[in-house]
């Protein structure tokens, strides 16, 4: 069995256990706190970063990009070990498929950079860390706040004027802001009420059997919002 | 003809105009200053940033991550239009291809944050901002050359044990990485004689065909470093 070293409220991650549910891939899971450096995962990759998935032959894949492109080309290979139907994370013409990648690129740089990296300093790493500040700062969380409402008009635009947020099929581009918008709402900072077709566009995700096991985690001393695992929120 | 919009000096869009050589691609240039948000770019691509390629179809591709995988599919596909024979951006075994991605990964990841975007910001962009400060931050500046050499060692270490940073063949990482060299170098702040393998890994790519025309690039007001054209640096 592959291994997938990862942490529960790193969207990266989190993309990355939806496409190997959705491929159909079981994976052992190690959890890692990647800001503490340590030697051992360092070793591992040395970029630091996480997820990495290490298969069974022994090769390591390092990074969200690498490995969902992995995960991309293998279901669309014809190896015999692949049980039932993968789910391809990138479909149609090649130029469909670069409206997907824009996207993932989308979700996974800019709405990482802009709100999700933030509120997990802000918010989670804050009970992680031994000598960091607990309170959130107000400003910051005002930005960040003003942030996510720009994302979700975005997300809720795709979501009214497409079947999925890339087109007409699901693609990992629906993954990957799954992955972050769930982070964010174990925080209960997405206010779905004024995003109706991002709410029915998650809500579909949400129900899918790949997400189940995201909406079984639980952060210790961080309790999720109460909405969170909710397919009727 | 293609239309790629982009910066002379921005990572991401040198990358990508050495891709479109490689895979024997000509296109018209645009100059864009990503930082000025301005409308016409915005509604070319949402997200603000570079580089965009213009398809003579029409269709729009955005972000250096969609561009270089559709330059890597077309490269791989079997279109008449296809010129000559043109340089894979990805290549060799699924596994083989991860690496390559996770080097990417790497370069316009994690050496763009930590050392090209932070270097553009401090050196260039004061230049060409009215009301910006024009001497860049010692402090700031000596992070970021502590920086470079980390980076530095890294790539020097790649070159010494691989034919190409990413293993036997030339790959999109090669270009990745030397797109953000190249920019570095401009400004003169990398230390060649301190990584020789590194150096004569980018002397090999410096003379190539593709690098002609980053080597032209000139910023107004701001002269390359004496050795940023040299072929014998």
């Amino acid at each position: 069995m592959h291994t997938l070293t990862q942490f529960r409220l790193c969207p990266k991650s989190r993309s990355i256990r939806l496409a190997l549910a959705e491929v159909g891939i079981n994976v052992a899971m190690v959890d890692e706190r990647p800001w503490e450096w340590r030697d051992e995962f360092l070793a591992l990759n040395p970029a630091g970063e996480l997820p990495v998935l290490e298969l069974e032959n022994g090769k390591t894949l390092c990074g969200a990009y690498a490995i969902s492109e992995y995960l991309a080309e293998w279901a669309q290979s014809d190896q015999k070990e692949k049980p039932g139907h993968p789910v391809p994370l990138f479909h149609g013409s090649i130029e469909h498929r670069a409206e997907q990648r824009r996207l993932v690129d989308w979700f996974h740089g800019k709405l990482d950079r802009e709100v999700t990296q933030e509120l997990l300093v802000e918010r989670v790493y804050g009970h992680l860390l031994a000598n960091a500040p607990q309170a959130p700062d107000p400003d910051t969380l005002r930005a960040i706040r003003t942030n996510i409402r720009h994302h979700m008009a975005y997300v809720n635009h795709l979501a009214h004027s497409r079947s999925w947020l890339a087109g007409d099929a699901m693609s990992f581009a629906d993954m990957a802001a799954a992955a972050h918008l769930s982070c964010i709402d174990y925080i209960g900072e997405i206010p779905w009420d004024a995003f109706p077709s991002a709410k029915s566009w998650y809500a579909r995700l949400k129900s899918r059997p790949s997400f189940r096991a995201l909406l079984a985690d639980r952060m210790p001393g961080i309790a999720p919002a109460p909405v969170y695992a909710d397919l009727d929120f």
